[in-house]
């Protein structure tokens, strides 16, 4: 018998691109800091020729391209024109040393870079460190003051003139869509980096979760400001997102402080905008002392680690916005769990449901499954198509016999099936042979108006083994007494998990992705 | 050197009942005619251990279970009990004759049969004619008093007592993707029916295009009325995507008319309900004579076919809802375009863009595109992952040398990327050697307030070759002159298009899948 059959559709992420270009091709990518727009027509066409231009360089399909780039028009070509045959994207951070660099970009062994301009130094330094590099892209994707970078040993080019002289267009998609699409390293704040690869259906898939109307539901008439690196998890997978829907896309370039992003807000009429805490922070921070308001914000996505209760009520009430919470990793997407914008509790703690294709599961520490996986709190592992089951270059797997993902993170799940993440399994404090958990005592002083940011890490202690240290960042120009923080951890957690010092800083240490530097504050002050 | 990988994920429609046992599990389907409640939890479960009585029938992994069934919870356990293990569900259609049927049953030698009660007669006559069928399972889902069917050379089941005596927990999704899970015969209202086969990753992936925010955006939070039967293209869909978003589902068994919906929307809180137009015609009539207000219902999902303007402002008028409206097609899973609900520009006669993973193109009659996708009118051509590419039991594909399927349909697209139907090309009415396009006059009429269906259709004229008569039902209790009709046309279509006669009906001849049956009206009337 001949059963009948659908069409055949790969699941590759050129058709984002491609669909944005034919049924909303008038809608715009905006870059902040280098101005400039260009239209999703406009950025499908260079895109195709660059891709030709990549084949010039001698780059093949399963090959890399590694961008070291921020946010702009020009690292979203990058992007398309290498995934669109089959290159892969190799994001770098250009806030990591060149050292750390160098040692990601031996590893997958790169032979083409794409720098955005003003990163003129690392790049030289970078470079002279990496003998695989046979080419270098210049993006000019900033002001045109910006010096441009000499490379020993490597081709310079920029990319205007590649497009210029070698640009032709090019077939896009004629591969499996189990290639290789994208291969980023965490972040490496908690252990040595680890690097992710997605493929292309993990990110076409993860794009269709993002697009869940309790998700990220974006529309074509949504103006979304993209204020997390493309460098972090692909950006959280917006720059296939927004073209998918037919939103506008801002994209910040390198400046993400609180003016830069009230302007480009105010100017473009974003309507939702994603990035950590500390960015948001800075930006209410901004509009509180230079005035002004942002009517055309409606959304704004949070990721990256906990907001303080105090500051997701702050960023609502100040930006007049619903704030969706969420919670992900590198290894997922990034994509875990997302509060819906129609949450009733606006409690910060909580980071919503999985998404329709991710699911969690709560076990012990040896990986069984908890009876009860509503309430108590368990070691969170993930299942899903855009989640981790291989690291790039590792034999072994990264999953459990059952196909899980263990986070490494602490978790409850309530009775609606919210995620609450209640700590790193590592973070946690071991005083006298018993267990304190610095995020419980993180969340109750977080949600002090005066505090800005919190945490808690362990001191070394010669009878407790260690003991908790509270170190407070309070809010600028706002003092926050000793009785005040601890009087709010008075009855609600037991007396011996009371820290032993408090420690004031006017900034708090920050990683690379914008969370706080637990590492560096152990070393400081553990 | 090793690429990381992400987890394997099957595309298997069996995950959207799990999603919404484990993430949404207190939720419940709602049967109206039958009532009944059950959770998405329970369902799950009774519908695993249906899969294992399947077995105990002799079901295996490609089989068929034919069903014959209203949208009821009983029928929504059969189709996951069956797609769970790779089990192909064949929806039948009870308004079509027994003839019609035996020849489907046969064409795809099904074996066992599941049956709504109150289809006695029907399944009696169908059972007789069919050699190849072993079992019939009663699915109870009708009043008490039903009529329970005799079948020779078959043996009868009630679901309840094969649950009883055979369930037993089986494992779901251990099969390929690319699997076939449904198969529906096209309606042959113009032409001989077609079987179109869905498979587990086309229904999964036309989900992901439900899903969108500018699609159905269905959120945890709504209630889905599905007044669209399930043995139309899987019911648009939702019996997949209500579990995969959590959305509490209302099905209204066998009952569709106006005051059984009133009252099931009002008891359950509908807030989002999906349905051929006549149906919402069917709804507004009855308030309008029975008073009431329907507070809950916010949006309309409108399909099938065009619905004349009048009727859309009525619908948003007289229910304070959002109407959308869309096209599709059985063979398009069947979701073709939607219009977003935020549309500013309310007007029946488009149907909104594509969804991110469906393709459209405009060619001329030999296939070419048209060089302007944007404007003129052409013949209509699809292509996606959820498109058919083979008919059931065709050597031959259904797509053209590029993979498009032609869709018989006549339209143009708007600047804005906004489909409109604009006619059949096989409605088309050639007279003097030039085409009428009746699709067009019928929009003109159909906006008339007086006028509640309309229809043209092509009559047999000795001079001109055809000549179109124009076929109106006014609404219920008002009359409408001819010269009001004439009038509405008389500039706005050339003169030697207006039509040679009028004919008024106080019923118009309805399809099994609500459309107007235009065969019927050009043999009465042509």
């Amino acid at each position: 018998m001949i059963f009948g059959s659908p069409q055949p559709y790969a699941l590759t992420l050129d058709k984002f691109l491609g669909h944005a270009a034919k049924w909303h091709g008038a809608k715009e990518i905006v870059t902040g800091s280098a101005p400039a727009r260009i239209t999703y027509a406009d950025l499908r066409e260079r895109s195709n020729r660059l891709s030709g231009a990549l084949a010039a360089l001698g780059l093949r399909q399963g090959d890399h391209l590694a961008t070291l780039a921020w946010n702009t028009q020009a690292h979203m070509e990058c992007w398309y024109a290498a995934m669109g045959v089959g290159i892969v994207c190799h994001t770098l951070n250009p806030r990591l040393t060149a050292d750390h660099l160098a040692k990601m970009i031996g590893r997958a062994r790169n032979r083409v870079l794409a720098v955005s301009s003003g990163l003129a130094p690392l790049v030289e330094d970078l470079v002279g460190q990496c003998p695989t590099i046979e080419h270098v892209v210049l993006m000019d994707d900033g002001p045109a003051s910006d010096a441009i970078p000499v490379v020993t040993g490597a081709r310079l080019w920029h990319l205007a003139d590649l497009l210029e002289g070698h640009g032709a267009p090019s077939i896009w998609g004629r591969f499996d869509e189990n290639a290789p699409a994208g291969l980023c390293f965490t972040s490496g704040t908690t252990g040595d980096p680890k690097g992710v690869t997605y493929t292309h259906r993990s990110n076409y898939l993860h794009t269709t979760h993002l697009l869940q109307a309790d998700v990220m539901g974006l529309r074509s008439e949504d103006v979304v400001l993209v204020a997390v690196p493309m460098f972090h998890a692909n950006g959280w997978g917006f720059p296939f997102a927004a073209p998918a829907v037919g939103a506008k896309l801002v994209l910040p370039g390198r400046d993400q402080d609180g003016a830069s992003l009230a302007r480009l807000i105010a100017a473009e009429e974003v309507s939702v905008a994603a990035g950590v805490a500390t960015v948001w922070l800075g930006l209410v921070d901004h509009l509180d002392s230079a005035g002004g308001e942002l009517p055309s914000l409606r959304r704004l996505l949070l990721g990256g680690s906990a907001v303080p209760q105090a500051l997701m009520d702050r960023l609502e009430q100040r930006l007049g916005v619903i704030v969706q919470t969420s919670w992900g990793m590198t290894e997922l997407s990034p994509l875990g769990a997302m509060m819906p914008p129609t949450a009733t509790a606006r409690i910060s703690a909580k980071s919503g449901r999985p998404p329709m294709g991710v699911d969690l599961l709560l076990t012990d520490e040896t990986g069984l499954p908890l009876p009860d996986q509503r309430g108590p709190e368990g070691r969170l592992r993930v299942k899903g198509g855009s989640v981790v089951e291989r690291y790039f270059g590792d034999d072994e797997k990264a999953t459990d016999a059952d196909g899980w993902f263990d986070t490494g993170d602490l978790a409850t799940i309530d009775a609606e099936g919210h995620l609450s993440i209640t700590g790193r399994a590592k973070d946690l404090i071991k005083s006298g042979g018993e267990w304190i958990n610095p995020a419980e005592i993180e969340a109750i002083v977080g949600s002090l108006p005066e505090v800005a940011l919190v945490a808690v890490v362990g001191r070394v202690h010669e009878k407790w083994g260690e003991r908790p240290i509270l170190i407070v960042e309070p809010r600028a120009g706002i003092e926050v007494s000793d009785e005040t923080l601890l009087g709010a951890l008075r009855g609600r957690i037991a007396n011996w998990w009371l820290p032993d010092a408090i420690v004031r800083l006017t900034a708090m240490p920050l990683a690379l992705t914008g969370k706080i530097d637990k590492m560096r504050l152990r070393a400081d002050h553990g």
